[in-house]
Formats: C-alpha cells, sequence, structure tokens
C-alpha cells in the first residue's frame, strides 16, 4: 500500500487531548467550550426529532436554515445572498473546507497558505495532488507582507486559504489587508478559500472582515463557516458554506457524493434558534470577557502574553522560562504541571524560531480560574 | 471555471423527491421511511445532549459505540473485529464511501464497478482522477459472471466496488460468488469497497454475506455500513467502516480532514441502543414484511414484480404498460398517477433495454397500500 499522506493520523488536537486525559491535566489544548451548550437549543433538536424530522434533509440542507443564515449575513456584513442558491449546509467547518478543496485542486495546482495555519488545510491539498505555497508569518505581528503574496502568485495559483481571525495568531485581517488581497485577485485568477470559522469572535470592538463584504473577493470565495463556534455545539459538527451560485453549483456536485446531507433535526433546530438575533450578537463580548480574564489573570507570570484580536485563542511566549522547543514544552507543561496547550510550531511546514504555545480560553471561569494558578507556579 | 465532474449537481434521488413534492406524490423514490424512528433511541440523545456531551467526539468514534459494533459484528458474523484499530464511525455511508475512495485512487487508478451502481461511487472515483471500468449485470437475475471480472482485471485495477445487497437490483451474492471472488483476488493486488449499508435487510432466511467473514476478503476490504438504515433515521448521517488496522490509518489520516468526527451525543445514544440485541435482530422480519406486503399487493396488476432478496427496494417491469423510457415513465407516473419511484436507468452508465422502476417499501403500511391502489390503476 503506497500511502497517500506522509502524516500520522494522529492530529496535534487528538495527541495533546489525549495527553491531557493521560495525565489529568487541565485541557487548554484543543478548541472545545466545556460549558453547556443553550438548553433551548437542545429541547429544539429533541422537538424535532419527536416530531419525526429523522430523514434525508436535502442535499443543501433545510431552506429554513438557509434563510436564517442569509439573514444573519445581511445583519453582520450588510450583504445580500441568495439562500437558495449561495449556501449549502455542511458537517461542519473542516467538511466544507474538504470539499472546497475537491472542487477545486487538480494535480500540480498550487495553493497559497499561509503559516501559522490550521493543520487541515496542508494534506487536503495534498489528497487532491495540489502544491501548498507557505507564507510564513511570525511573531509578535504576525503580519501580511502583501509584495510578498504578490511575489508568490504563479499561472499555477488555483486558491488561496485565508483564516480570519485566524487560528492560532488570534489576528484578525484590517480593512487594508482586505483591500490589498483584492488588488491582487485583479491581477490573478486564483479563487480564495475564506475560513471564518471564528467570524463573531473578534474583539475589541474591531469589525470582522469578511470576504463577503468586498465585492471582487466575494466573487471568487468560498467562505466556511461552524456551528459548533456560533452555538458552542463542536460535537454537531455543523456548518456552512457561501460562494456565488456558479461556484456553489460545482461545490455541491462534490457535496452530495462526499455527504450527500446533514442532520435534519439539528438543522432545525438552528434555524428557529437564529431567529432570535441575540443568540448571536452576545458573542464577541461573552469571549472577550473570557479572554480579559485569562489576559488579566497571567499579568505578573513569567509568560509573555501577546495580543489576541480574535478567536478562541491566547498565544503566549515562554521563552523567559525554558530552552525547550515547543512541542517538548507543551508535553512537559502537561505531564508535569497538568496543563495542556497546543505547540505552535504545529502549525509551521517549517521550524521558526519562537516559543509560544496556545491557550484556548473558550472554558468556564472555573476551569480558567485554575490554569491561571498552575500558569504562575512556572 | 473548469467543472471537475460532468454531471448536474442534483442527484435522481433529489429529483424525484422533489418531483413527488410538486405533485403531491407518494413518495417511493429516494430510500427512507417514512414511520418514526425509536422513541427510546431519541430520548437517549436528548440524555446526552442535556448532560453536556456537545463537544467533539475523538476522531476514530466514541469507543462505547465501536464496541457496540464490534459486538453485533461477533453477532452477525462470528468474526472478530479490534474496536480501537478497525473501526471509523462516519458522517453517514456516503462519507465512509468516499473516504475509502479518496484513501485509495489516484489519477489513473482503475475502479471496477458493477451497474446497475449506486450513484455516488462514479463521480467519487472520479474526483480523484480514477478511471471507472463498468460491469454490466441485467434483469431479471443480475448475475455476476466471475469471468467477466477476472477479464476486466488489469495492472492498474486498484479497487473494486461491491454493493451487497444490491440497491437498485435488490439482489444479495451468495457464498458462490463470495468465494469466486476471492480467488480472483488472490490473483490481483486490488482493494475491495463493500458496500452493506443493507446489511440487516436479507430476507426468506437469507444469510448476509459479508465480506468480514472471508478472510482473504476482510484483508483486503473497506466495509461501509449505515446508521440511517439499522435506525430508521437517515436524517441523522451516521455510518461507520471497517478495514484491517494498516488500512484503517491510511483511512483515517484522510478522515480527520474530511470531517474530522461525528455527532456527540447520538453516538452515545446508538452505543447504548445497541446494547439491546434485539435492536437489530429484529430488521429482516420487518421489512420482510413490508417487501411482501408490497409483493402481494401489487399480484393482479400490469407490473411485473422481480425478485427482492434484500434492500429497501423492489424493482417492477412496466413494460406491458407503456413503451416510454425509465425516466419518461418514471416523471408520467409522478405527474399523472401521484406515485414517484426511481428509474432504474439512472444507475447505469450506458442504457439498457430495460423497462423497470425501483420502488422503495421502507414506509408505513398506509402508505404502501395507497401506492397498491395507484398502481392497480396502471
Ligand atoms: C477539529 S479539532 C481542532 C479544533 C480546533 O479548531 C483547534 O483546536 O484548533
Ligand atoms: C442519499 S439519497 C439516496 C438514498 C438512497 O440510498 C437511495 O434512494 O438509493
Amino acid at each position: 500500500f503506497k500511502s497517500k499522506l506522509p502524516i500520522t493520523a494522529v492530529s496535534i488536537f487528538s495527541q495533546m487531548s489525549a495527553l491531557a486525559e493521560k495525565h489529568q491535566a487541565l485541557n487548554l489544548s484543543q478548541g472545545f467550550p466545556n460549558y453547556p451548550a443553550s438548553a433551548e437549543l437542545i429541547a429544539l433538536v429533541d422537538k424535532y426529532m419527536r416530531k419525526g424530522y429523522n430523514q434525508y434533509a436535502p442535499m443543501a440542507g433545510m431552506l429554513a436554515l438557509r434563510e436564517q443564515i442569509a439573514k444573519k449575513v445581511a445583519k453582520l456584513y450588510d450583504v445580500s445572498i441568495h439562500p437558495e442558491t449561495e449556501i449549502t449546509i455542511t458537517a461542519g467547518g473542516t467538511q466544507a473546507l474538504f470539499t472546497t478543496i475537491a472542487t477545486l485542486i487538480r494535480p500540480g495546482d498550487e495553493v497559497i497558505v499561509f503559516e501559522p495555519a490550521y493543520d487541515a488545510y496542508r494534506p487536503s491539498v495534498e489528497v487532491f495532488g495540489g502544491n501548498v505555497v507557505p507564507i510564513q508569518l511570525t511573531a509578535p505581528t504576525f503580519a501580511i507582507n502583501w509584495d510578498d503574496v504578490r511575489a508568490a502568485l504563479t499561472p499555477r495559483t488555483k486558491l488561496l486559504i485565508l483564516n480570519n481571525p485566524n487560528n492560532p495568531s488570534a489576528k484578525a485581517l484590517s480593512v487594508q489587508d482586505m483591500e490589498a488581497l483584492q488588488s491582487i485577485l485583479a491581477e490573478s485568477n486564483a479563487f480564495v478559500l475564506s475560513d471564518e470559522v471564528y467570524e463573531h469572535l473578534v474583539f475589541d470592538g474591531l469589525a470582522h472582515q469578511s470576504a463577503l463584504a468586498y465585492p471582487l473577493l466575494k466573487s471568487r470565495s468560498f467562505v466556511v463557516a461552524s456551528f459548533g463556534k456560533l452555538l458552542h455545539t463542536t460535537g454537531w459538527k455543523m456548518g456552512y458554506v457561501i460562494a456565488p451560485a456558479e461556484l456553489m453549483k460545482e461545490f455541491q456536485k462534490v457535496h452530495q457524493f462526499n455527504v450527500f446531507s446533514v442532520n435534519t433535526p439539528i438543522q432545525l433546530a438552528i434555524a428557529d434558534y437564529l431567529k432570535n438575533e441575540e443568540h448571536y450578537l452576545y458573542l464577541p463580548q461573552f469571549f472577550q470577557e473570557k479572554r480579559d480574564y485569562l489576559l488579566d489573570g497571567l499579568r505578573g507570570s513569567r509568560l509573555q502574553t501577546l495580543t489576541s484580536e480574535g478567536t478562541y485563542f491566547l498565544l503566549v511566549d515562554y521563552s523567559r522560562i525554558s530552552d525547550l522547543n515547543e512541542l517538548a514544552f507543551a508535553e512537559q507543561l502537561t505531564r508535569e504541571n497538568k496543563l495542556a496547550s497546543i505547540p505552535v510550531s504545529a502549525f509551521y511546514s517549517k521550524p521558526v524560531e519562537q516559543q509560544l504555545l496556545r491557550l484556548c480560553f473558550a472554558k468556564d471561569q472555573d476551569t480558567l480560574s485554575r490554569a491561571i494558578d498552575l500558569l504562575h507556579t512556572l
């Protein structure tokens, strides 16, 4: 058997969550909330199951849910999306990413990826014979030099993958970034995969710069979103993708043979739940408070905190504490200090001179408070 | 944009279900039950949601569920499967099929497919640049001539896709078929994708011949199963795949980047529910009664029924009624007689001289009774 992917089957998230369990460590590694989802939302899922909505949804998803998504997009970005032709509900953000890549990438195609990058991008591109062209961004600012991006474009560039706000750097793109990207796209035929699963988690009054809000970008983009992140239910595995009708048609050709459709009663429940826009408008404040709690708590510790503009994550620099590399230090911290994190090196294809760990603050106050105490002992 | 797949984004199942809705026709087209799922099972899903099991499952699936699957396989086929290394839970049977093909198929690889074939196989192979080598089987017996299969093998044959019992022919493979297949595999390096989503729906005391029960086959097979078919919940989109540990490792490399994991509370609920083996042992009898009800009901009509050894489906020959081709007749029947079915031509890549429709009998008695009345008017 000739393996298609020169990787192990165990992602850094699975690895660190398993290590956390083994050492009974506090788990700030894999990005998921540890507090309850809405009881009202759960009751809605139960209601639709009991009412008998347990058979195949339409391939593109329940129309009621697609309509609510269009309403949310209009509210947030003042953009009109057609629910019948421009939205598909997916089995989580990951499946939306993979199916977009499946739709676009042929052997030899080049895909520009900004590192640090979510670990799914590279192998997904490689399964389809594409080549990743990484652009390395580094701490503390993780700023993009758009001239480097222009220089990386070739006639084979098929796709550019953005993740905004970025996991793990916690950096949000600015209006200037978006405009620079648009001017680059005007010179190329490349498509954009805009991974916006943390769109609702942008802090300090910053506005999330969705690809949907920039006309040229929108016309070339597959925008990926996640109900897991929106509703604190990462284990329900629901997300969606937005793209112009012509591109969406191509996406659906693959989607219908990858998963065909996704969970019916959960789709109906979310459609009802989103009718109340308070159910998502509170999110930036909710997560900003968690970020601030962790940030403030780490004052006076030997860790240096970096800026977190968005996402579930805060990066910390441990160079005053240890010379170990990031993986070794993260493992030691789990084993000896009972706190699991993610080494940022896992998001780079080539080593970078940094000593950073990623901490997930999508946790209840008790967990964050105990994490702070542990980190002060370093 | 250069489309990867020369198809429309609307499968025959979506098409006919939409047409059924438009004409308010009885829907015996797309394969899904129209009676309630178990209230006990639904209550278990609700319980696990309320208990807070709403975050990522492990990538391979909840171990409790994999253990119940291993127990079921031991019970049904007297074969031992290792729950930790040989099972992955998937977002439905379709995603298991697609990910298996993603794991194996490179550009230029050949894949032997028996037609009539489920519509997902060909495009899934083609997305990865593989070439389908169809072997046409025809009514009334749909028998496989294994010499034809041997003749179709080339050094490029990477995979052979079986669907047993077969959708739409409703034919179950015999011990002789399985032994012939094993002897062919002994001469080749091909893998097998054994789509057994209807494994529990085999009638008249026939024993389902799982690839798992044949040692050489088992060592080369990815066996795909469906909880939707097992639990009358096609809209929950849960299934699984069984393969030898070395092959499963490769499957999981792709799986973790395609969907990462699947719905957590539903996995836990199914694990509990399957502890009672009565919850699946009743299925052959349950569906056989539905088949017999439809079969008996059609006696004296102008339709000729074919043998249904398994699956949700019964094929009927309408050549005494109309000269129309299958698609045209199925559309006319939906429009004028208010009964939706599936034209069997949708499962062939080249036209066959047959006049067959596929009827789904996974319906409540009232629906079947009204369908019988409608079909007697033809
Ligand atoms: C799909 S597991 C990873 C979850 C996540 O988004 C992260 O931890 O970065
Ligand atoms: C995934 S929609 C098709 C359902 C089905 O298995 C069929 O009707 O053949």
